[in-house]
């Protein structure tokens, strides 16, 4: 026992118990909280932050860091303590360069930034925003700025939640996935529109509720470790590894929100309830980046979710608890109406095939605004013009426009959405090394069984929190590095069938 | 502008963000928190506790009290910054007495007796609590200790919740309550026993609860600024002046449960709400003791809504609202079942004659084992034998007996219940000094209003916060000391009219 590593860990335990703390203190904000709890839960989003930021930059816990150095090399890179103590590491050199008060200013702004943006967005408001987003922006110049020495003014941002990624290599990668996806989505244009009327009847929120809830339960949420909540932009959050909530926003005019959007808060929150248990409490104890977070929601929403093998065991089930609006309906009517390709306004109801063209556009964004190229007060307009050229829509208001994310409304610009795009194409990467390893995957999903696929994922991917980088598990998992084929094998495949191209 | 006084305002206001988020962990713990996230919790807890307590018991607060004494000497002893500067100072020496680690320890040890206590009353489990309550006697002994000097080891305690009151005088008030209280309730049980059965009909929850926030929205609850949840033993609560919730538990076949236990709930709130907002995170920004915070609980469940002048006009819609059970049950009878004297098992069942004696008998028990004159494991059976010998009932299990309240599994052993009995003698003082000033206050009961009632109890109760003692503050309110002559007055004219005495 050492006693240094003990007392590293003793520090890091309550610095987790604040920023606990300040998760249930969002987790509110966003799901039961008066109006009048605003002014006060943003201060006390502010201290909390602060406070842990203090704590956790305090210069004792850099000399633990340094003192620990030599027995973190007599250990093996992959053992927990070594990972503890390298992962804590990467955190502390990149806090220390954010002083304290910025800190607390950037808690408190996008606090109130949020609020502001949830009244803004049903009043179609841009005008009461946009001073909360020129300050975000020069907020998030500033912490860049706290990292000198970047190739790119994004570079320090994205490496926050895509650690090992710049934006040179995202770019690269953003490049070759749209030059694959935009003659896919040409040819699926080409074909007849799909038929999704079907889901867009009046469904009683209560059974939309109790049929996304069984679902899930079946992917193996563990509800005595979590719980569903409604909330106006859905997310997941976790108070500690036995504490792993999802939120969802119902929509009784469109069967799809509700369904799919549980189904994507619950692949993060399987990913989250996937660690190991000993990791509770210290920085081991999250998803390793963005992008492979992303991965697990868009696996368990669409490989899974949208899939023919998925549907054809539970769809007789939503047929009985929705007789009256599907009873009529076939399983193949069914799919292609939740697999319908539809160049659209919003990202969250975006298809497969055209969603990643709402990511890279929101990424090329960030990149302008930051680059100092684009002015906030032009990002709507800038916004309709992208979506005309990219999808051929443009919204005419700003509420299903540069309204629509909350991103950039509780957090900074840079580095909030190329994780998206990130994890669609590690989910078919996992997926297709899950499928080869145990071929039983697919039967399984097609009786309702998911023990084999979730069991794969948790050895190979989830149980090890951020034991890894992003890249190292990619590789650990897959045997290979990041890579779009899989993805892009697996939407040609799906679409070719559905659209017949 | 003093600096000092604005430094130590500012170290108030981060210790005050650690304790509302506390508190926002606690209301979440027994709200809505899965079973899984309950250790964590604890812990969580924990940390907070301890960081509010390690900041409040600082040197540095000292050193700014002890500076800022010729500043407040030149002050109004009613001025907002000498009040802010001697309400400090008291709870600066009284936090100063308690070591961190003990205070750590307190609160992980009540978090993980309550977790166990909400799984031990529904299966009747004393054992399964009984080493829990045995380390927490253990721990309000030692938190006494800390203040030696006493003359009575519950004196530490009881001067915590209710400042200024001790054993001794709270003893005195009891003996004399008891002894006018005893013979009122022996002629009432010579009387015939009122009929509630139109009370215990089916009454589905969620009409329950749209009439119970109904009633309490026009006394006065603002919603914009508090919510109502479901708990299992509801209480009150604040994360700041802006966001004060009540919690309430709903029992479909009895109506009295839920109605009355939120009218109880929102007259807490009612006093929160009503605080100057300029005292928000500041020690100032509560109600002063918990014998004058239970007077508006009180005031507002009973004097107001069990009075005849409240049901004149709210009772034909309660009618509509349940037209099936109660559409034919004549206002006096519905009137007479709400007032129902009883010798039960449940105090917050009790009807208000029997329900000091409810409260009577957990003082003495407090003292008792404080004493050491009783031991936990023979609590059951005294409980039992008090009950039989006070009331004529005892409950045949544990769960309606000694594992009836929450107190003694959320806190210490001491000073939890003496507030209630010294609240309902506060509620007919306030209330009678309200109607000698504005006697229209029942005639705007009886046509559903209240805001002269609330608007008098806002002037000379609510607003101050904690600005006054409660002895001073029940000076200044009523012109007199505290004096159980209004409440026996009151409990007697209405309790003769009922039962004909």
């Amino acid at each position: 026992m050492n006693t240094q590593y003990e007392e590293l860990k003793a520090r890091l335990l309550e610095i987790n118990d604040l920023e606990s703390a300040a998760a249930l203190l969002y987790w509110d904000q966003s799901t039961y909280m008066p109006p009048g709890g605003a002014a006060a839960r943003g201060r006390q989003l502010a201290t909390l932050g602060q406070l842990a930021h203090t704590k956790f930059t305090d210069s004792a816990i850099g000399r633990l860091l340094d003192a620990l150095r030599p027995y973190e090399e007599q250990l093996d890179y992959d053992s927990d303590e070594a990972s503890l103590i390298r992962v804590t590491r990467r955190d502390y050199e990149r806090a220390v360069n954010l002083p304290a008060a910025f800190v607390a200013a950037m808690y408190s702004h996008t606090s109130e930034a949020f609020t502001v943006w949830t009244k803004a967005r049903p009043e179609n408001n841009f005008a009461a925003v946009q001073p909360y987003l020129e300050k975000t922006l020069e907020l998030s110049r500033q912490a860049a700025d706290f990292f000198p020495g970047y190739e790119h003014i994004a570079d320090p941002l994205i490496d926050w939640s895509d650690y090992g990624m710049k934006a040179t290599s995202v770019r690269a990668i953003f490049a070759d996935l749209r030059a694959q996806l935009v003659p896919l989505v040409q040819a699926i244009a080409a074909q007849p529109v799909a038929d999704d009327s079907c889901l867009k009847q009046h469904f009683p929120e209560d059974r939309q509720w109790a049929v996304g809830l069984e679902v899930v339960k079946r992917f193996g949420y563990d509800l005595e470790r979590g719980r569903q909540d409604k909330t106006h932009h859905p997310f997941m959050t976790k108070f500690s590894l036995g504490d792993v909530r999802i939120t969802t926003r119902v929509n009784e005019h469109d069967l799809g929100e509700a369904l799919f959007g549980t189904f994507h808060e619950a692949g993060h929150a399987l990913y989250e309830q996937g660690i190991r248990m000993d990791f509770d409490g210290t920085p081991l104890a999250s998803g390793t980046s963005s992008g492979v977070h992303e991965s697990q929601s868009r696996l368990w929403e669409n490989i899974v979710g949208r899939g023919r093998p998925f549907w054809q065991h539970f769809y007789p089930k939503l047929q009985a608890e929705f007789p009256e609006q599907l009873g009529s309906v076939a399983l193949d009517t069914f799919y292609r109406a939740i697999n319908k390709v539809e160049r659209s306004l919003i990202r969250t109801d975006a298809d497969e095939v055209t969603y990643n063209l709402h990511v890279i556009m929101r990424f090329d964004f960030e990149l302008d605004l930051l680059e100092g190229r684009l002015a906030v007060r032009d990002l709507p307009e800038a916004w309709r013009a992208r979506y005309q050229s990219d999808l051929g829509v443009a919204s005419p208001d700003d509420r299903d426009g540069v309204l629509q994310d909350v991103h950039w409304y509780a957090g900074l610009i840079g580095g909030a959405f190329q994780g998206y795009a990130l994890g669609n194409i590690l989910s078919a990467q996992f997926f297709d090394s899950a499928v080869r390893a145990q071929p039983a995957i697919i039967d399984e999903m097609a009786a309702g069984e998911f023990t084999t696929l979730r069991n794969w994922l948790t050895q190979h991917v989830y149980q090890h929190g951020r034991k890894y980088t992003a890249p190292e598990l990619v590789e650990r998992a897959s045997g290979q590095p990041l890579n779009t084929e899989p993805y892009l094998r697996y939407l040609r495949t799906k679409y070719a069938e559905l659209y017949q191209l």
